[in-house]
């Protein structure tokens, strides 16, 4: 995704590190410190970065996230889609979901992770990946408020699909009832990021064993339309420009 | 990926849900029941899955992985990538880290999510996804045997890469001492599947809205030669030939 919203009276993030955050009083670290000690990226400390400017294009790059919470005293991991809007994550799904009971009010560690290719090296030990993650620590809300709800859930769909929400047939009050909307600051945040082929140790490049990247990226099909379509309908351009990763 | 190890002495899933585990005593539930109430899918809970049949191809399928446990009361979850072999999965890291000191004889949750797309409705609400997921629940174990672990690392090389292990320069005492290999029994382990395209309310198919679903692969790309290699060399099938998803 090449841009999302960036909140009520954000500043573009590419061009000033002022975040919706920091309007709101809660800065994000700089490039080099990190807003905690318990979110440091501590091994191969060198990846690890705390900027908005590339904490944000990670999120927006990939709604695929990974929400940690603790539950009875164990660990739990429930895959869903996040999206951003200025500083905070959010996430949504049914009021009756576990998860989503567990975490309100809780604390989380939600991930994102894109893997942009395979490293090979010419030892097992140095083969490696290339990839740009995030991890974000701390308090989830439950939003509550019907508007607030509907606001953030149009600018998820629209995220993904721009233009789509107004499309729709609107949500009624049940289906605003039954739809839990969580948020998250990213107060606490850090991205670790690997880019570049594989470092062998000095005396293995002579070796004659291949070494070099194999790309991954998440590709995006064609449409499908559903078979009970009617007649004519053509799929909008927001089905078949979606871009991820 | 179309075929991983099954382990010693281990009956080919396929043919038989003689797993290892119930060779070695610990069976996997059948299909329809779960192995304990923490694991069951509870929400939409056809789509839960508990069989050997069903979990090992979405964990042979997708080795990238969420590692979920909990630190000084915290949880947290850390992305890295699992391979499986008979009825455990396994993850490795360097020896320093922080998640694999922590997750050492602890409790862990281990989440494999393939995307297959995303279902477009004609309301927000019936928006969905196509997508393969496998939860495991379990106390980790940290391999501390020199040659269990060169076993174990030699499976991962080549599940993804088929033949790589012997063609790569041999580890040496100090890689395996700085390598740590965890695993994770299968025993408490679920599937959550969603297949198919959107499912509207009956008044809805009138509308004029698309809808249907927009797929999502893991595309891999043309490999990309270090160049450092040494000249001449090929790429060898096994990265020409990876698949995932």
């Amino acid at each position: 995704m090449s841009s999302r919203h960036e909140g009520s009276g954000a500043l573009p993030y590419r061009q000033s590190r002022a975040t919706p955050d920091q309007v709101r009083g809660r800065p994000l670290a700089g490039s080099a410190v990190a807003p905690s000690e318990r979110v440091r990226v501590k091994r191969l400390h060198e990846r690890g970065h705390y900027d908005a400017e590339t904490i944000h294009p990670i999120l927006d790059a990939m709604p695929i996230c990974s929400v940690g919470y603790v539950f009875n005293g164990s660990p739990y991991v429930t895959p869903t889609l996040q999206w951003r809007e200025g500083g905070h994550i959010y996430w949504h799904g049914s009021s009756a979901s576990r998860m989503l009971e567990a975490v309100a009010e809780a604390e989380v560690c939600v991930t994102v992770t894109i893997m942009d290719g395979f490293v090979l090296a010419r030892s097992a030990f140095h083969h490696s990946a290339k990839y740009r993650s995030v991890m974000v620590l701390g308090t989830a809300r439950k939003i509550t408020d019907r508007d607030e709800k509907e606001a953030r859930l149009k600018v998820f769909v629209d995220s993904l699909f721009p233009g789509r929400w107004d499309m729709l047939r609107p949500m009624n009050a049940q289906e605003f009832k039954a739809t839990t909307v969580m948020s998250l600051p990213l107060a606490e945040a850090s991205a670790k990021i690997r880019t570049g082929g594989p470092k062998d140790d000095e005396e293995d490049y002579k070796l004659p064993i291949w070494a070099g990247v194999v790309p991954l990226h998440m590709q995006i099909g064609g449409p499908i339309a559903d078979k009970l379509n009617l007649a004519g309908l053509a799929p909008p351009a927001h089905v078949t420009g979606v871009k991820l990763g």
